[in-house]
């Protein structure tokens, strides 16, 4: 199958899948997710993601009614239906299907998972990106499906040409609208803190850790939009896009002035990527 | 029918409804809605509703494919379906159905009406609340369907014992879980502005509107929980509630102390209702 849907249990093409009304996300968005990629089967980093979707049940008050061995097993499932070679795998929890009111109702969560073709970004390219206020919540270090704010940020960037938005709260970048961001100045990787106000990525985690073999020095603290603008590198990581440069800030032309630094850490964090594919191969 | 559910125009028993695996309130929550009572086919305040409804959609840049009129003749066909007398009355729109991707698709909203029966509350009881940290988004003068950190707020009030909670912003009290919160003190009736932090009720509109009747001076300003605790009256407002005292916070008793001027206002509030129905019978 190309495009893949699951709902607790039912899979059909996900255009032709439907779900009830009274799911509870219909009302409230009231669930948590997580999402990677495949290759060959292989789902990247699968534990990383695994550990960030149950503490995230746990933060939300999710009470799963599977372990953590029964929903790796029904997404390779999913994964091993899917025809093409790399691909987006995406999965949620909502808190069951009743009648809506906000207090927890008494019954099991929805499980959702969907699988479809995506190519790897190809970091040889470069994105834009737009800047965009920083409204959203303090549970921002939390995958759940509450994603308006983000949703407005990514349609305000497309409207001015770019690719990603850069959030800024009280005059410091956050993060992007799908991605975390991140800046290199004089050899140093600097990036927000992962506090409620940032998704903990996984990419970031990878990013940060092999700075730390390749003896880049990484300092994880608010920095302002002034200091983006200014940044020898920009670079933005999510699952999919594991370091991509930023070109264009606001239609001003930003970094590109340590490609050295840059890709040397992209380089490597490619090579991760591949022996993590090759050593997990089914 | 007892309980109506409306996806785009097809009608069904909403236990027995279905909608798209991929329609965008899935994965973002993006939508907005509205809400409101019905008795003998009259739906309360609805003019009210509308702007308010037609407001959200312009701020989260929604394009109804729909007027005014079509809405409101789509909401009352539902109505006159229902059986009971007194009726909830709840509609929303989500961006489209679509493969997920942050940025708007090309294509129609798609609308969602549901309506069940629902008792007004008995304003001769009261309710408990507890207090929860405000750690919402700066949008909550918009009634989106991000409504999770509602969700666990007033799941923790009813692990307290409490029907509603009170949201505590760097503390000032904000709102509640699914009403608004004021204070009567010293015969005046104090309430939070209705800035980005709080949904401008209907309820509330129409009970500052009342006070000016009354000759109750209204402060419209930040005040904290240690004024709540001391007030000498707590009122909830919703389109169900008009008006509800509050007895205990955080399982301290509270308010009490003005139930003069707290039932010139209900009585009020509850003859402007019974007028309204009344001349606008079908």
């Amino acid at each position: 199958m190309e495009r893949i849907g699951y709902y607790n249990g039912e899979i059909a093409p996900i255009e032709e899948l439907k779900v009830p009304f009274l799911d509870r996300v219909t009302f409230y968005g009231d669930g948590v997710y997580d999402a990677t990629m495949s290759r060959d089967g292989v789902m990247l980093y699968i534990d990383d993601h695994l550990d960030r979707f149950f503490n995230s049940m746990r933060i939300m008050r999710f009470e799963p009614n599977f372990t953590r061995e029964e929903l790796q097993a029904e997404l390779q499932k999913v994964v091993d239906m899917a025809d093409a070679r790399d691909n987006f795998v995406y999965w949620q929890v909502t808190r069951g299907t009743a009648p809506r009111r906000h207090e927890f109702p008494d019954c099991p969560p929805n499980l959702w998972i969907m699988v479809f073709p995506m190519p790897y970004a190809d970091l040889s390219k470069t994105v834009d990106a737009v800047s965009f206020e920083d409204k959203r919540f303090s549970y921002c270090n939390v995958k759940t499906l509450n994603l308006l704010p983000n949703v407005l940020a990514a349609q305000n960037a497309a409207d001015h040409g770019g690719q990603e938005a850069v959030f800024v709260r009280d005059g410091y970048v956050t993060e992007s609208a799908h991605s975390n961001i991140h800046i290199l100045k004089d050899g140093v990787l600097i990036t927000h803190p992962a506090d409620e106000h940032i998704l903990p990525g996984i990419a970031r985690k990878h990013m940060i850790a092999m700075c730390g073999e390749l003896g880049i020095p990484v300092e994880e603290r608010l920095y302002t939009l002034e200091e983006l603008m200014d940044a020898d590198e920009i670079i933005i990581s999510a699952s999919s896009t594991f370091g991509i440069r930023v070109a264009h800030v606001d239609g001003q032309p930003v970094g590109g002035k340590d490609p050295v630094t840059y890709n040397r850490l992209r380089a490597a964090l490619e090579t991760e990527f591949e022996e993590y594919i090759a050593s997990h191969a089914r």
